[in-house]
């Protein structure tokens, strides 16, 4: 592992690292931020997976987390959001390849090689970042922002037990039926749908669901709502009986202004389960 | 004016504009976020200087200012640092040029038909600000990082009454004995250093000084101590008798994440001053 860069923030500690990645075969590079609770024991951990076109730095930078992290004393970590390099395969478009690993593990060419987002993050830094730092595996909680938001609710029912909680700042909802996820997921996992439906968070909530709180947060003027399909999302909370919270927030949009709005209250939430 | 975006933000507006500006005679861009409490009244104004090669952007997506601006019910603009386009003189430095106009009006070719920063940011951008949004010029204060916080210390203290309160994120604090600061100086002002006074504040508060309260956050770890002298600025501080708290922030770099971990108390510094 390299360190790229560390700098003092909050009290604690914002990094930057690469490392050697057996999911994805290339170098991966992630953001980690360490608050001052973690000089001394460890602490609990909060994922932010990033959505299309971001690397790890977007939400590093611009989504205000640290503050709140550090009042709470919880890390948090920012994975990249596909492989990167000059030997992975990539797409002309935004939506495709590099910038957009919608968080599967593809098994279609020219994808299958690398694009191993989904254990890329379910067990390849995972198993970096606890061994090298002063983490508490049994105190893990999971966000993220628009196709991260899909990966983080897939996530956490891909991954029963392993996170107590779960949010989402404006997901991908329902991509099997949306063209943010027809095209992508049969790129990466090919035209049988059946396999499709482990990566949607619709479908997922009606089969096999998430064992904690859930919160999400929406905002009315996002200019991808016809993408995005919360509707199906909050039909499916709510007809599963789910213990979960959708926000519709009135007049926020898309971007980062709207995620560093509610990161607090995001933090909040899973600091309530992170420390109970 | 040209509204180029405007995005719903911690219950108010972040917007970027562009306008025709007299003072540096091309089109200027600047950031402005006002609170939810401008729909009702004139609101506080707090200035945000960016440092070299800087924007109107990066602070405005970075410090995580507008949350607590939000709080206290405070617009902040963010400037561009440079006159910008085409037709505009550059240098391949990074320090010079584009991204790099130090807050002043140049003399000198090829710089003095566009780099005249004092001036805008003194006159031509207030004036349109005042006049197109609900702002209050009776309560103004300033702030700034490195170049920015020059620019904040300096404006303060050449335009007294203006503002109530200035402070500065690791200020360039010393030009005149500086490389950050002498050879801009030399190249928009000329070799006469008479010229560069009312450039570099630590001269400027023992000539002028400030009628208003000033706050300081350097950090300890700053990888430019050695060009931006904060000891002088500290020394001039203390021996000027000024309302002054200068902070040394232990471990603290020269990034954002130095300026946004202490953003909070900035704008409550300020907001003390503005909403008295």
């Amino acid at each position: 592992m390299r360190t790229l860069s560390e700098n003092r923030c909050f009290g604690g500690v914002q990094g930057v690292y690469a490392h050697a990645s057996e999911a994805t075969g290339c170098e991966m590079t992630f953001g980690l931020f360490l608050p001052k609770e973690a000089e001394e024991q460890p602490v609990p951990v909060l994922w932010y997976l990033s959505g299309l076109t971001c690397t790890h730095e977007n939400a590093m930078v611009k989504a205000g987390a640290q503050r709140w992290a550090a009042e709470a004393g919880i890390a948090l970590v920012f994975p990249d959001t596909s492989p990167r390099g000059e030997g992975v395969a990539d797409d002309p478009a935004y939506d495709l390849g590099q910038g957009a690993g919608f968080y599967v593990n593809a098994t279609e060419e020219p994808w299958s090689k690398h694009y191993r987002m989904w254990d890329y993050i379910a067990e390849d830094l995972p198993r970096t970042l606890f061994s090298a730092f002063p983490l508490a595996p049994e105190a893990q909680a999971i966000t993220g922002h628009s196709m991260g938001g899909h990966g983080a609710l897939t996530l956490a029912m891909g991954l029963p037990g392993r996170f107590r909680s779960v949010s989402a700042f404006a997901p991908i909802a329902n991509p099997t039926a949306s063209d943010w996820g027809r095209k992508q997921l049969t790129a990466y996992l090919g035209a049988d749908e059946a396999k499709w439906a482990a990566h949607d968070s619709t479908l997922q909530l009606k089969r096999r669901g998430f064992d904690g709180p859930i919160l999400i947060d929406q905002g009315s003027s996002d200019q991808f709502l016809d993408l995005l399909k919360p509707e199906t999302l909050a039909e499916a909370l709510t007809a599963t009986r789910h213990n979960a919270t959708f926000r519709m927030q009135k007049g926020y949009d898309h971007s980062y202004f709207f995620v560093s709005t509610f990161m607090e209250s995001h933090i909040a939430f899973h600091a309530d389960h992170l420390l109970a």
